[in-house]
């Protein structure tokens, strides 16, 4: 991608350079390591800069707004949809050096941290306090508490547990004006004023940039057990989904893999796949010792119908792990069998998702794009893959066009066209297919209100004028 | 309350008795009926009206955008913040024949119900799926689903199920200016745009009019079981509570009363509460049958300090019953107790209640205010009431005071100071206190987005200019 940006002026750069010192950087080796994220979009920054506290962030805020100049906030660039790709220029931001664990609480249920702290470090803190925070994307190693909430990134857990929206209970923040907004309670309740938390999770960095986040913790259960239901059919696996989410053992992961995704399993060897294997789920419950029991057994009964193969229970932690790892190395898998992946993260209600999946079945077959698809199909999310050789002949064109349709099937069952991934760059052009122009017209006014010079993260979430 | 509001032109009065027919009502004594509600406060409205469905209500905004005249919302008037109180005249919409449910989709985990239908009527049909909608304030009875989402009115179980907020996905709405929004989706998960979802919610009919919402509903728990724990001290305990809460069984409802509440349900014959009871937990945990009896161990133990006097579990679904009647009928027995109740429902965090019910105790003795507190301790949420004869001399003004004092006192705590009453007209003038102007101006701007010309519940929630 070409950066056709206005290069900023020298004495912004000067002031920035005075702002952070060493922590900013101007030289082209620098710039080009913070121009792009997992959506493998690039694009260059004049300059990135490494704030460490909620001061110079605003500081850096006010200069942007001064001369406005563009400016992007990243955390560690796992996201998928180019949010993080600087696409105007300007300043690249990165929390990496803003990653402190302020506080974590145990009898409040609250952890305050920092934007650039890694989900997988927080976790690891709040572990040893019998806790931990539901949003579990796969990413959870090297992606950023910050950029969950930006995304509002989930994963499994989200099923029982939420996604960062659900989980968040309030925010310090640094709009584009420069000015500090304190967002929210740091209780489970409360409703004074209008609930702006929430309208800046999920939000991309558009409206503010959030400098330290209260976040609800949850205690980590007793005891879990994942279950491994494999079926004939795809709609076996789809339609067990379903009967599942409608008797009361929630579970704490409900994970759908097609037959590809099955393929790429069996590779692993210790999968031991019966042959008729056309899908499977992975079911895990949790709760206290005594009632584990009895909620596998709910959950086995209501994974049962006439294509199911086989269902059994992970004998003990070693072959829960390795099928989990099964699960979590698909999306990088992927990336293997195929030079061009376009990864979605569609949702349906979990009723229309037997439709979905001969609706993906049939698109594969119109445009001769392999799809694959896999995920928390007890949300109704599917992580649907097209995959493709962009170097053959018309294939992306075709890739392309297949994605329009696909959108086009999810949201004529009711669904949407983001379940965690968010909107970046990659489907702005789509976003007028699901939000009505009424409520397009007031993000969009909202947006002015935050940030009425437009420099934060601009040309994002919303579609092109 | 006089009502100084300028009287409708003639041409809008016409308009609306054409739109509405016999559903609009401009006589006295119907006025007078849709004039208060459970703050009693009173002021009357130039005209009701009783839409019947969306369209009735985006074309009575339109007609009100059109002649400027205000408009104010109300469901059955349960609420005790005066938000539902037209200060400014104007018309009172209600929504009392607009209350139908729309569909129960157990499979999906959804309802989909219009404003005016009581959030009872809706527990009753969602129970017959084996499900239920999360807030149950202690008006579900006669308080509409509307007036909940407006007010985020919550109850008892938010403690482990949450707010409206948490178990709202999605709404119809019409904006001040009569346009028609859909917000969110009809998913768990959810991540295009900005969530205007949790924007309305809570919003207390400021920003726009719910026509229709979405509802996140939960498989009802296969068994409950109720603790009665008795302490011989407050601070016995509000220190009980914390340590509850830092163990991993959630209970479903945790709730406190003070020596004046244990007087209070004393007087229920059937109460037997020991002569030293001082202060009172009620604590519900629910889960499946396997599970409950190490849940009631778990909560036992974490209960357990040396002001614990007795705790023992309910014996039968009669004595379950009589205790959450107990319980429920507090704040309706305060009314019989003192002339003048000031009914606060102040947050703090759990780690906190201990200051908060001794700092009550002073306020109480340091301006000869009697104040009872009782309610939702999981939460850290307390009705505090302050109880008072307004013809005795200075009383009003006493009672003024000592509830600033009580604000400054939640507020030095970490707290909010509305966990689920929300804001109306009784805590405007003490929103300043807690939400600061950066915050407070994006709100207030983000209402003129909603509602340019402020027709829509004019004069609640914000502090006066």
């Amino acid at each position: 991608m070409t950066n056709e940006s206005i290069q900023p002026a020298p004495a912004f750069l000067s002031a920035i350079q005075s702002l952070f010192g060493k922590r900013a950087r101007l030289d082209a080796a620098d710039l080009l390591v913070y121009g792009y994220d997992n959506s493998r979009r690039e694009t260059t920054p004049h300059a990135v800069c490494f704030a460490q506290n909620h001061s110079e962030v605003r500081a850096l805020v006010q200069l942007c707004a001064e001369y406005e100049v563009p400016l992007t906030t990243r955390g560690l660039g796992s996201g998928t949809t180019g949010a993080a790709v600087p696409i105007n220029g300007g300043v690249v931001l990165s929390t990496e050096r803003f990653a402190g664990l302020v506080k974590v609480d145990p009898e409040n249920r609250l952890a305050i941290v920092e934007p650039g702290i890694t989900n997988a470090v927080l976790q690891e803190a709040l572990a040893k306090h019998g806790f931990f925070w539901p949003p579990d994307p796969t990413s959870a190693a090297y992606s950023t508490v910050g950029g969950n909430l930006a995304c509002n990134a989930a994963g499994p857990r989200a099923i029982k547990y939420g996604t960062p929206r659900d989980n968040t209970l309030g925010l310090i923040a640094v709009t584009g004006e420069g000015k500090t907004i304190k967002t929210g309670v740091c209780t489970s309740k409360g409703v004074v004023g209008y609930d702006l938390t929430r309208l800046l999770v999920g939000s991309e960095g558009t409206l503010a940039i959030i400098t330290q986040a209260t976040l609800r913790i949850v205690p980590l259960p007793e005891s879990s057990r994942l279950l491994r239901a494999v079926y004939g059919s795809l709609q076996g696996a789809t339609s067990a989904v379903a009967n599942i989410m409608a008797q009361p053992e929630t579970p704490s992961a409900l994970e759908f893999m097609d037959p590809v995704a099955v393929s790429l399993v069996r590779d692993y060897a210790e999968a031991g796949l019966p042959d008729r294997a056309a899908a499977v789920l992975l079911i895990e419950v949790d709760g206290n010792k005594s009632g584990i029991e009895q909620a596998v057994k709910c959950i086995t009964a209501a994974a049962a119908n006439e294509d199911l193969v086989e269902i059994r229970a992970a004998e003990n932690e070693v072959e829960t792990a390795a099928l989990w790892t099964c699960r979590k190395s698909l999306s990088p898998a992927l990336r293997k069998i195929a030079p061009k992946k376009i990864n979605e993260d569609v949702v349906v209600p979990v009723t229309r998702l037997t439709e979905l999946v001969s609706g993906l079945q049939e698109l594969s077959a119109q445009y001769g794009v392999q799809i694959v698809s896999f995920g928390h199909a007890g949300n109704g999310n599917l992580h649907v893959n097209l995959l493709g050789n962009p170097s053959a002949q018309g294939e992306l064109q075709r890739m392309e066009t297949c994605l329009q349709e696909l959108f086009s099937l999810v949201l004529g069952l009711d669904g949407t066209l983001s379940g965690e991934h968010g909107i970046g760059l990659e489907k702005r052009q789509y976003v007028s297919m699901e939000i009505e122009p009424n409520a397009m017209q007031l993000m969009q006014q909202i947006k002015l209100q935050f940030d009425p010079k437009n420099i934060l993260n601009p040309g994002k979430l919303f579609p092109d004028p």
